[in-house]
C-alpha cells in the first residue's frame, strides 16, 4: 500500500514530492485512496469541497469516528507528511478486521484536499471549506503561481466548484476526529516514546511583505539615486531571526518573489512571505509588527491567520490514557486536525522523527515507530468505536 | 519605423519588454530588422553567430563604418537600451542618403544577438562569439531558466548552433564601429548637453553565490536547529552595499532563485547574482571578495567577467570634436562596442536621459534628444565615410 503511493509526484532531480491540490500528481493520489476504498469494500465519496472519504458502516449514522489526514505536499516534500496519517489509518482499519472487531459506531478514514496550502496559498483549504472557516468565494478566487483560481483548477479537474463551502451534515455525522501525523520536530525523538498526543497547536499565520522600489541598470545607477527594495528585505530577514529569537517564537522568510529578477536590473518589487508561529496570540501580534517595523515602507498583507487550537481535554486524556501514558506535546505545525476541532472532537498522535527534519525530501520515521503509530492509532480506534463518545462534546 | 516596433515584445501587465534571443518576440525583431534592410535596398545578411546585419556598398570592400546596436531586452526592460541605436542607425542612414551623400567606404547597421544575456545569464553574447571572447562550446552549452541550451534555442529558431564562433573574416572587414544608445545614469542631465562620448567601460562582471541550507519546516524546526540560508543571504546582501559605498563602487543583488520557495519550508537552497563594477580591476576584485567573506559558506562562482575597456582615444577624440566638443563620459554598463574595442577601433555615443532610469518601463529619452542622437550619429558617419580611417588602428 506504502509502495504504491511512494513514487506518486516525486520529482526524480529533488527527491522530494511535488503533490499541489488538483495537478496530475494529486489525481494520481486520489485514484489510489478510491482504490483502497474499494480494495476493502468500503464506501467512498468525495464532498463537495473535494475531501475524499472512505466508510466502514453507515456514513449516516452519526458519531461516527473518522481518521486520516493528507496526500498533497510542500513543493520538494518528504514521504511522510500526510501519507502517514492517510496510509495508516487504512493500517490500521485492516488491523481492527483482522482482530474481528465488530464497531458499535462508523468508522471513515478521510484525505482533505490541500491541507499544505502549496498552489493556493491557504493551508487546510479542505478542512477549512467544509467548516466554514474559508467562505467558497474567497477561496474560489485563490490563484495558484500561474494566475490559475481555486474554481478553474477545480472544473479542470471535473469537480463542481458551486458545491463547496461548509457541510453542516457531514460534520453532524462525525463524533470524534483523530489525525495520525510524523512529527516535525524532535521532542520525541529525546525520550523513550515512538508514540505522542498533541496538546495544542500554536496560534500561526502568513504574511506577505511588497517591498516596492524603482528597476534600474545595476551597472549605471549611482547608489544614492537607487530605490533598491532588496537591502530593506536584508534587513527585515535579520529582524524576524532576531525577534523569533528573543521572544521564543519562530519566523520564517522562505518563500520571495522579484521583479524583474534579472542579473544587471535593481529590483523594482520584492514580495516576500512571512511565516510566524508563537505560543500566544500576544506574542505572535507583537513579532510580527516589530518585524514589520524593520521593513520600513514595505506593505504587509495578512494572507491566513489561525488562532491557538487547544485540543479537545477529555479526549486527548482518554487517547493518553489508551496509550499507557504517552508523553503529551504542543506543536506549531497546523493540522487539518486543528480546523475540525472547532467543531468536534480532535486529536493527534505524533509518530518520532529521529531528525525533526519535516518539508524535505530527508523527512524521515523508523519503519518500527510508524507501525507503532499504526498500533496506536488502532487502539484509540478500538477504543473509541466500542464505546459511545458520552463526556467528550460536553466537556468540550 | 520606430513606431512599428513598440508593441513587440511588450508586457500588457509591467509596460516593459521582454525580448529574449531566439524567442517569438525576438523573431518579430529579427524580421522588423530584415524588412528595414528591404526596404533601402540594402544587402542583407545574418552572419553565424546570429547577428543581422545590412550593408550599403560591398560588404566585402573592407574598412567598413558600422553601427548598430541591439535588439533583445532585460525582463521588462525599457523601449530605448539597444533599439534606440539600431532605429538611429536607419534613421542616420536615410538622413545621409537624403543629403545626397556617396560614401568612399561601405556603411553597414547591425543588430546584436543577447546584448543583455538575459536569457543564456551571459552580455554581449553575439559580440563575443564573434570575437572570440567566449567559446562556441562554452555558449552551446549555456542554458535558459527552462533548462534550455543555447544550441538547442538556436536549433528551434531555424539556425545552425554548428557555424557560431570566430568571425575573422567579418572582423576584417570593419574600419570602424559606432554604437548610438541612450544613457543609463544622470551625467548628461546635470549639462546642456543631448550627446556625450564614452570614454571607458567599467570593469565588471556577474558572480553566483549559492547558499545551501537545510529543507524543513517552518513551523516546528527550533531556531537553534535550522540551517536556514536566508539570514546569510540577507547578510550578503546588506555587506554588498555598505562594500560598494566605500569603495566607491557599483554591487547588485537583483536576481534570486530560491529552494523549494514555499511559506511554510526552510529554504535548502538560495542562489542569488551579484552584479559588481568599479573603477579599476583591484577594486572590483577587493569588492567581490569582501562581499563573499560575508556571505558565510556561500559557494562563488564567476559567470562573467569584463576587463576595463578604453576605448580608441583617436575615433573618440575625432567624434568629440565632429560633435563640436560633446562631453566625454565613463560608463558602468557592458556594452557590444566595448567588446568590439578590443578588435577595431570603437567609440559610443549617449543620449541624454533625464532620470538616468534604465532596465525599467519607466526608461526614457526626450524626442528631441534621440532626434539630436541621431544628427551627431550622421554626422559622425559622414566624417567617417568620406575620408579613410587612416591614423585609428596605427595609435591603437
Amino acid at each position: 500500500m506504502w509502495r504504491d503511493l511512494l513514487p506518486v509526484g516525486r520529482c526524480d532531480a529533488t527527491g522530494g514530492y511535488r503533490r499541489h491540490a488538483w495537478t496530475a500528481a494529486d489525481a494520481e493520489c486520489r485514484a489510489w485512496f478510491a482504490e483502497q476504498a474499494r480494495e476493502r469494500g468500503l464506501t467512498y465519496e468525495t464532498d463537495g469541497n473535494g475531501n475524499q472519504w472512505a466508510w466502514l458502516g453507515d456514513p449516516t449514522a452519526g458519531d461516527a469516528v473518522v481518521t486520516g489526514s493528507h496526500l498533497d505536499s510542500v513543493p520538494d516534500g518528504g514521504a511522510y507528511d500526510g501519507p502517514l496519517g492517510v496510509v495508516g489509518a487504512f493500517a490500521a482499519l485492516d488491523a481492527l478486521r483482522a482482530r474481528g472487531l465488530r464497531p458499535e459506531r462508523p468508522l471513515a478514514v478521510v484525505n482533505f484536499t490541500e491541507e499544505e496550502g502549496a498552489r493556493f496559498g491557504l493551508a487546510c483549504l479542505g478542512s477549512r471549506l467544509m467548516t466554514g472557516a474559508v467562505r467558497p468565494e474567497t477561496a474560489g478566487a485563490l490563484r495558484d503561481a500561474d494566475g490559475v483560481t481555486l474554481t478553474a483548477a477545480m472544473e479542470r479537474a471535473g469537480r463542481d466548484p458551486a458545491s463547496t463551502g461548509r457541510d453542516d451534515e457531514r460534520l453532524a455525522r462525525i463524533g470524534a476526529f483523530v489525525e495520525l501525523h510524523v512529527e516535525q520536530g524532535r521532542h520525541l525523538a529525546a525520550t523513550p516514546h515512538p508514540v505522542g498526543v498533541a496538546s495544542a497547536i500554536w496560534p500561526h499565520g502568513r504574511w506577505r511583505f511588497d517591498f516596492r522600489g524603482e528597476a534600474n541598470h545595476a551597472g549605471t545607477t549611482r547608489l544614492e539615486d537607487r530605490r533598491d527594495p532588496m537591502p530593506v528585505y536584508a534587513a527585515a530577514v535579520l529582524a524576524a531571526r532576531a525577534n523569533a529569537e528573543r521572544l521564543g517564537a519562530l519566523a520564517t522568510f522562505g518563500r520571495i518573489r522579484v521583479e524583474p529578477n534579472g542579473t544587471n536590473a535593481i529590483a523594482s518589487l520584492v514580495s516576500a512571505w512571512l511565516d510566524c508561529r508563537a505560543p500566544d496570540a500576544a506574542l505572535l501580534d507583537r513579532l510580527v509588527e516589530e518585524t514589520a517595523r524593520a521593513a520600513e515602507g514595505a506593505e504587509v498583507i495578512r494572507e491566513s491567520y489561525t488562532a491557538v487550537v487547544n485540543f479537545d481535554v477529555p479526549l486527548r486524556d482518554r487517547v493518553a490514557r489508551v496509550l499507557g501514558g504517552a508523553p503529551v506535546l504542543p506543536t506549531g505545525a497546523g493540522h487539518d486536525a486543528g480546523i475540525l476541532a472547532g467543531e468536534v472532537p480532535a486529536a493527534m498522535l505524533f509518530v518520532r522523527n529521529p531528525t525533526g527534519v519535516s518539508h524535505s525530501p530527508y523527512e524521515h520515521a523508523e519503519e518500527a515507530d510508524c507501525l507503532a503509530g499504526v498500533a496506536a492509532l488502532a487502539a484509540v480506534l478500538e477504543d473509541l468505536l466500542t464505546s459511545a463518545a458520552d463526556g467528550l462534546d460536553a466537556a468540550r
